[in-house]
C-alpha cells in the first residue's frame, strides 16, 4: 500500500503518471497483448479473427488506467460465439471447444493447488522462524520446537514443551536456561532475531518487489474494479512477498498473514492466466478469475472456503456472477483440501482455532455481546481514524523516507515491549486459539487457574488468574498502540489476526469478569433462572470468540462473512445468533462514526478510481452539472466523420489530454456516431504514415463506411472506421446523477457521452465522477489520481 | 404454478391479458398506490412532494406488467433525499428519518417472527395430522403420536412407539391391532384420510386462492425480476397456502413444505410492507424485502440461515445488493431462531437431520460420489422433461380441467402404494433421517441390521437388512415416477424433499453395496489401504446425504447453496468436499442434457418475461435487428413536443398498442426529448380534460418546458412536460444485441429507444428481446405472454 504513497508523493503531476510509471512495473501483471481485436466490439466485422489484427497495441490499456468492462466482456462473447461456430467444422475444433469449456475450472484447480501449497509453506516456515526467536532444536536446526519434540528419542519429558532436544538460546549460549542473565540471553536473542527478519524483510520490499508491502486488499479491490496496475500480481511479487510474509510474521510485529494471502493467491491467479489465452488477453475474464483467488486467499488463511467465497463476494469483488460463485467455491475448496494434506497445524483438521464449548449460551448474555460489539465498533472507528491519520503523516513527512528505520525501530519496540508478557510474546494466531479455548478440568493454561472446589463447575477465580488478567489488559492496550502504526509500513501486513486478538482480548476480559460475577452472585435476579450454583453457565472463550468477531467487524465492516468465518474457523454451529448481534453493533456503531472500512479508507488516501459500489449517491444534480466542458468552457474536442486531415486530427488529440473522442456526423449536427479512443487513434496512424503507401498529413482521415468522391490528386486517405465504437454509452443532460453513476457502477464504463435533444454536449469519465462525489462531500476533489 | 396455466388457456389473447386479468386478482399484492410522484425522476421538478400529486394512478403500474428498476430506485432516492434534507429542519422529521433509517431491519424483524411462527404452526400441524393417519390419542386427539406418548402416565412401555395412550384405528374401529383384519382397517382409514386431506387442500385452493399451488418459486422469481402479479403475495394466499400445505403435507402425497414456505414468507413479507410507506409505495424496494424473505423461507424450511441467503442469492433473486444480503441474513437468523424457540422437532436442535458418522471418508469413495452425482444429473435431466411433458399435457388436454379429480387420483395411487411399504408409509422427512443415519450399535432401525459379529465394526448383512434394501428399492422406483405426477398439481407442492428421498436412498443402496463389498473383499488393492479387517471403513449414512445432494441439485442446478444448506442441515463441516463433488458433477451432466432447472423450465412453460440472469446471450445480431419497427414497417409512432393536439394525441394511441411512446422535437428531426407512458398520459389528458378549464380536442398537447406563443382565442394547452421522462434509455443501431442484453438485465429496463447518428429509429421492450432469444433458440416467440 506504501509503494504508491511514495510514488504519488514523488510525481505530483497525476496526469502524467500513466506514462512515467510506466518504467516501474516490476512485474507481469500485464504483458502487452497484441493479439486483441482492433475494432470496436460492436463493428459489423466484429467476427475478424484477433489474431490477424495488423496494428499491435489497440485495444490494450496503458498502466494505471480504466478498463471498459462492456468492451471486454462483448470480446469474449465474440471470442466465444467464434469457437462456437467454428466446431462444427472439424474434431479439432470441437476438441478446442471443449478445452476452452473446461479451462476456466481447470484454471481454478490449478490456483487452488499453487495457492494451498504455497499457503502450506508459509504456514510452516513461519512457525520454524517464530520458534527459531527463542531457540533451536539439536537433531536439526530445520525442526521447529513442536516438531523437535516429536521427533525425540526421548519417550517421555518433564513438560510437553520442555524436550531435552529443544535448547533455548540461553541454554546454549551459557549452559543453563534458568536465572536472570539467561532470561536477559534469551530476550537479546529475542530481539536480535526480530530485528533481523524484519529488517530482511523490508529491504527485500524495497529492493524487489515496492508493490510486496501492505495487506494488497485495497489494490485487490481497486483492481477488481477495472484498474490497471501492472506489476501489482506479478511473479516479482508473489516470490518477494510470500518469502517477506514469513519474515514479517516471524519478527513478532503486529500483524496477520491473511490479508497477504489474498494478495499471494491472486498473483498465483494471475500468472497462471497466462497459461490460457482466454484469460490472458481478457481484463474482465481475467478479474473473474481474480474474484475467485481472493475467496480462496481467505480460504487458506482460515481454512474457512465458504467464508472465503462470502468474503470475496461482501468486500472484494466488483463483479461476481454467479458462474464465479461457483469456480470461486471450488477453487476454495481445492486450496483448502490441498492444504489440509499438507497438514501445516498438525491435527488434520481444516478449521483453525476448533472450539467445543460445553455450555449453550443464554439469551440473557446478548448484553455482554451486544457491549462487546460496541467496543468492536468504537476500537474499528478509532483505528481507522489513528491509522489514517499515522499514514498520511508518513506520506506527507519525512518519515516515509526512511521506511526501513521506521520498521526497525517499530520492530524493536514491539519485541522490547512484548518479550516480558507471555500473552504478547506469543504470536497472534497462538493467542486467539489460547482465548477462545474452553477451560478443561486438567487445562494447564494460566487462564484455567480457577480454584479446585470441587464439584467442579464451581468456578472462583485464583490467584493466577488474576495475574493473567493484568497481563491480557496490559497486551491489549499494548496491542491496540502498536497495530495502528504497524498496519501500512513497508511489510507484508495483515489486519486481520491483530484485529481479532484485540477483540479476543477484550471478549475474555469480560467473559471472565461476567463468570465471577454470575459465581459470587448467582442468586441476582438476571443469573437466577439459568445461573445455579454448581452449574457452569459462563463460558469466557466464547466472549472471546464474540470479542474477536466484533472488532474485526469494527475495522473491515465485514459482517455475513465474518460470522461465516468465524464459524468455520471454530466449528461452533451453535453461535450464530451471539456473533450476528455482535458483528450487526459493531458495524452500526462503527458506521456511525463513518462509513468507510480500513481498506476503503486506504484507497482513498491512496487517491485510487474506486467507484464504491456501496455508497449510495445521495445529491441530486444532473449529468449536465459533472459533465465536461463546463458551460463555461470551449466546446468539446470532437473529430467529424469525414472531412478532417491527419494533420488536424493530430493536432486535436495533442492540443487535449482526453483518452477518447466522439466522432460526429459534422460540427454544426453534433451527431454522434461513434467513439474512438486516443491510444487507439495514435497507434493508428503512426502505423499507417509508416506503413500505407502514400499516407502524407493532407491525408484525409474517413471514419465513414464509404468513402466520399475525391479530387484524383488528392493523397489516399486513411480509414479508421474500424477504429470506431459504434455503440458509445450516451445519457440524456437531464438523467440524474444517481442514475448516472448506477450506469456506470453495474456496466464498469470508463466513459459516457451527454446529449440534449440528440445533440452530442458533453462527456463524463469515471475520474469526473469521482472528483464530483468528492466535492459533494467536501473533499479535496484532487485527491483522485489515476484515470 | 398451475393457475395461471389455466388462464392463458382460457384467455388467448395475450396482449388483452393486463387489462381482463385485473378482475380476477384475488389477494392484495399491490393495493392502488395513489401517492407516487408523476413526474419522471429525472424531471427538474422531482423533489415535488408526492403527497401532492394531483393525478391519482400516474406512475403505478398495471397487473402482468414489468416494472421499471431505474424509475423506482431513482424514486426512492428521491425520498430518501427529501428526508435527509427536511431532517435538519425539525425534531420531528429528524425522528421520522431515523425511523425511516431503521424501518428496513424492522420490518426484517417481523418477517423473520411471522415466518418462523407460521412455519412452527405448519410443522406441529402437520405432525399431527400424517399421525392421525394411523391413529388418534386417547388423552386428547390434538396430540400427535410422539407427544401422545411423552405425556403418557405410563412409566415405560414395551417399545418407545407403543405407548397404551395411543390407539390406531384398528385398536380403536375392531379392538385389536393384530391380524389381517386390522391390518385392512388401518390401510382404509390410511385412504380415507389421505383422500380426505387431499380433497380439502385441492378444493380449498381452488375456490379460494388459485395463486396457492405449486411451489410458487418460479412466480417468485418472475415477481423479484420486476414482473406483477397482483394477488400473488396476497393475504388471501398466504391463509390458503398456509393451510393446503399442512393438508398436502399430511395427505402423504410425494411433496415437501420446502418450496411452499418461500412462497409463505413471501406473502408474509408482502403484506407486512404495508406497514411501511417506504415499501408499500415502492416496487423496486419491496422486491429487497422479497428477496430477504426468499431467504427466509428456506430458513425456516430446513433450519439453515446461510444457506437460505445463498439460496435467495443463487436461485431465486434478480437484483441483491449487500444491503440486501446482510438484511436477509438478520431476517433469516430471527426466523431460524423463532422455529427454534418453537421447537417443532422436539430436538432442540436448529438443524433438520442431525448426523454425526464416526468414521471419516477415504479420498478413493470421492468414486461412488461421482457416481451418485452422474446419477442426480440423469435423474435431474429426466425429472425436468418428464415434469415438464406432463404439464404441458395437462395444459393442452381435458386433464387440465378436472384438478380435483386429478389430485385424488394421484393421492389415491399414493396412499394404495405406499401404505404396505414401510419406506413409503412414512414421510419423506422421516425417510431422509432414517436414510442418513448412522448405525450404532443398538440401533434398532431395519437398515442397521447387521449379524452381530463381534468385535463390533465387522459389518456382514443380516436378512433384515436384505429386506429393507428390496422395500428402498421399490420406494426408489414409485418416487421417482409419482413425484413426475405430483410436482404441478392444483395443492402446494415442494420438490426439496422429494428428491433429496430420491437421491438418498439410492445413496444408501449404494452406500450399503460398498460396505459389503468392502468387508467380503478388504483384501482388493483399493480396499487395503483403508479397509482393515475389523475397522468400519465405510459410512452408508453418507452416501445417502452424498445422493440426496446429488438429487436436488440436478433438479435445481443450485450447488454452493445446496453444499450449505447440507451441510447446516447435517451439522457435518466435514463433507463439503464429497458434497461438492457430487453436486459438481451432478450440474454438469443436468447440464449437458439442457441448461434449465426445474424453476426455469417452469417459468418458460407459463411464458413469464423472465430475462435469465444466467444464460448468456450468444447471437451476433444488433440492436436494430431487433427493435421496432422492423424495417419494412411502418415509422415508428412518436409524439412532438409541440403541435399536437388532445385529439391527435388520442388518435395515435388509441392506434397503437405500445405502452409508451418517445417525444421528440418534430417530425422531421427525429431528436428525442423525452418518453412518456401510455397510462401517464391518458389518465393525465381524462383527467385535464374533467377538471381543467376550457380543454377541448383541439387543445394542444405541449411537453415542452416554456409554451410557445398561441393565437389569443386558442383553448388552453394541456401541459404535460411532468409526465416526461427526460432520459430514456438509448442505444446506438449499431449496439450488439449481447449488449444491450446486458443492460436490460443489469439496469432492470423494461424499454429502450433505438437512435442512428442521434436520430430516434426504434424501440426495443424486454418483450421484443424475450421473443428475439425463443427465435434464436428456435422456440415458439410466442410463448412469451406478458409485457
Amino acid at each position: 500500500m506504501f509503494c504508491l504513497i511514495r510514488l504519488t508523493y514523488v510525481l505530483s503531476d497525476s496526469e502524467a503518471l500513466d506514462i512515467t510509471l510506466l518504467a516501474l512495473s516490476t512485474g507481469g501483471y500485464e504483458e502487452h497483448s497484441p493479439g486483441r481485436g482492433m475494432n470496436g466490439a460492436g463493428g459489423p466485422t466484429a467476427m475478424m479473427d484477433p489474431l490477424e489484427d495488423p496494428v499491435p497495441g489497440v485495444g490494450t490499456y496503458e498502466d494505471f488506467n480504466t478498463i471498459d468492462w462492456v468492451r471486454e466482456k462483448s470480446k469474449d462473447r465474440d471470442r466465444h460465439r467464434e469457437i462456437t461456430s467454428k466446431s462444427k467444422e472439424s474434431m479439432g475444433a470441437l476438441l478446442h471447444r471443449i478445452s476452452d469449456a473446461f479451462s476456466g475450472w481447470l484454471l481454478m484447480l490449478l490456483v487452488g493447488l499453487m495457492s494451498g501449497a504455497l499457503a502450506g509453506g508459509i504456514d510452516i516456515s513461519a512457525h520454524w522462524l517464530t520458534d527459531m526467536k527463542e531457540g533451536v532444536c539439536l537433531n536439526g536446526f530445520w525442526f521447529n520446537h513442536e516438531h523437535c519434540c516429536w521427533t525425540s528419542n526421548e519417550p517421555t519429558f518433564k513438560e510437553r514443551d520442555k524436550c531435552p532436544d529443544w535448547k533455548s538460546w540461553a541454554e546454549l549460549i551459557v549452559g543453563t536456561g534458568e536465572g536472570g542473565f539467561a532470561y536477559v540471553v534469551n530476550y537479546m536473542m529475542f530481539m536480535f532475531w526480530a530485528l533481523l527478519f524484519s529488517f530482511l524483510a523490508v529491504t527485500l520490499v524495497k529492493s524487489f518487489a515496492p508493490y510486496a508491502c501492505g495487506s494488497g486488499i485495497p489494490e485487490i479491490k481497486t483492481i477488481l474494479s477495472g484498474f490497471i496496475i501492472r506489476g501489482y500480481l506479478g511473479k516479482w511479487t508473489l516470490i518477494v512477498k510470500t518469502i517477506t510474509l514469513v519474515l514479517a510474521v516471524s519478527s513478532g510485529l503486529s500483524l496477520g498473514k491473511e490479508g497477504p494471502l489474498v494478495h499471494v493467491a491472486c498473483c498465483c491467479a494471475n500468472i497462471l492466466c497466462h497459461l490460457f489465452t482466454k484469460y490472458r488477453k481478457n481484463e474482465a475474464k481475467r478479474r473473474e478469475v481474480l474474484s475467485a483467488a481472493a475467496a480462496v486467499g481467505v480460504s487458506v488463511a482460515f481454512g474457512a472456503p465458504i467464508g472465503g467465497v462470502l468474503f470475496s463476494l461482501e468486500e472484494v469483488s466488483y463483479y461476481f456472477p454467479l458462474k464465479t460463485l461457483w469456480r470461486s467455491f471450488f477453487a476454495a475448496l481445492v486450496a483448502a483440501f490441498t492444504l489440509r494434506s499438507i497438514n501445516p497445524f498438525g491435527n488434520s483438521r481444516l478449521v483453525l482455532f476448533y472450539v467445543e464449548f460445553h455450555a449453550p449460551w443464554h439469551l440473557l448474555e446478548l448484553g455482554p455481546f451486544i457491549l462487546l460489539g460496541i467496543f468492536g465498533g468504537l476500537w474499528g472507528a478509532l483505528f481507522i481514524r489513528a491509522n489514517i491519520a499515522w499514514c498520511r503523516r508518513r506520506k506527507t513527512t519525512l518519515l516515509g523516507h526512511y521506511p526501513i528505520v521506521e520498521v526497525l525501530v517499530v520492530a524493536g519496540v514491539t519485541a522490547l515491549v512484548s518479550f516480558p508478557n507471555s500473552y504478547t510474546r506469543m504470536s497472534g494466531a497462538e493467542l486467539i486459539k489460547e482465548l477462545f479455548n474452553d477451560c478443561s478440568l486438567l487445562d494447564s493454561s494460566q487462564l484455567c487457574r480457577y480454584k479446585q472446589v470441587p464439584p467442579r463447575p464451581h468456578r472462583p477465580a485464583d490467584s493466577g488468574l488474576y495475574t493473567a488478567l493484568w497481563q491480557l489488559s496490559l497486551a491489549l492496550l499494548f496491542k491496540m498502540g502498536i497495530t495502528v502504526v504497524t498496519f501500512g509500513m513497508k511489510v507484508p501486513s495483515g489486519l486481520f489476526i491483530p484485529s481479532m486478538a484485540v477483540g479476543a482480548i477484550a471478549g475474555r476480559l469480560l467473559g471472565v469478569g461476567m463468570e465471577q460475577l454470575a459465581y459470587y452472585n448467582h442468586d441476582w435476579a438476571i443469573f437466577r433462572g439459568w445461573c445455579t450454583p454448581g452449574a457452569d453457565c459462563i463460558t469466557p472463550g466464547l466472549y472471546a470468540m464474540v470479542g474477536a468477531a466484533a472488532c474485526l467487524g469494527g475495522v473491515t465492516r465485514m459482517t455475513v462473512s465474518l460470522v461465516v468465518i468465524m464459524f468455520e474457523l471454530t466449528g461452533g454451529l451453535e453461535y450464530i445468533v451471539p456473533l450476528m448481534a455482535a458483528t450487526m453493533t459493531s458495524k452500526w456503531v462503527a458506521d456511525a462514526f463513518g462509513r468507510e472500512g480500513i481498506y476503503e479508507a486506504h484507497i482513498r488516501l491512496n487517491g485510487y478510481p474506486f467507484l464504491e459500489p456501496k455508497e449510495e449517491f445521495e445529491h441530486k444534480s444532473l449529468a449536465v452539472d459533472v459533465m465536461r466542458p463546463r458551460r463555461a468552457d470551449p466546446a468539446l474536442a470532437v473529430l467529424t466523420q469525414e472531412g478532417m486531415t491527419v494533420e488536424e486530427a493530430e493536432a486535436l488529440v495533442a492540443s487535449t489530454r482526453y483518452s477518447g473522442f466522439p466522432v460526429v456526423v459534422s460540427q454544426e449536427s453534433q451527431r454522434l456516431v461513434g467513439f474512438v479512443l486516443r491510444r487507439d487513434l495514435l497507434i493508428s496512424i503512426d502505423n499507417a504514415r509508416q506503413r500505407q503507401e502514400g499516407v502524407v498529413s493532407s491525408s484525409q482521415v474517413l471514419f465513414t463506411e464509404h468513402p466520399p468522391a475525391q479530387a484524383a490528386d488528392a493523397p489516399p486517405p486513411v480509414r479508421l472506421r474500424s477504429l470506431l465504437d459504434l455503440s458509445p454509452f450516451t445519457v440524456a443532460d437531464h438523467t440524474p446523477m444517481d442514475i448516472t453513476v448506477d450506469i456506470f457502477r453495474k456496466l464498469g464504463l470508463r466513459q459516457c457521452l451527454v446529449t440534449h435533444n440528440g445533440r452530442l454536449l458533453g462527456i463524463i469519465t469515471k475520474k469526473d465522477i469521482l472528483k464530483h462525489m468528492a466535492q459533494m462531500a467536501n473533499r479535496d476533489p484532487d485527491s483522485i489520481l489515476f484515470n
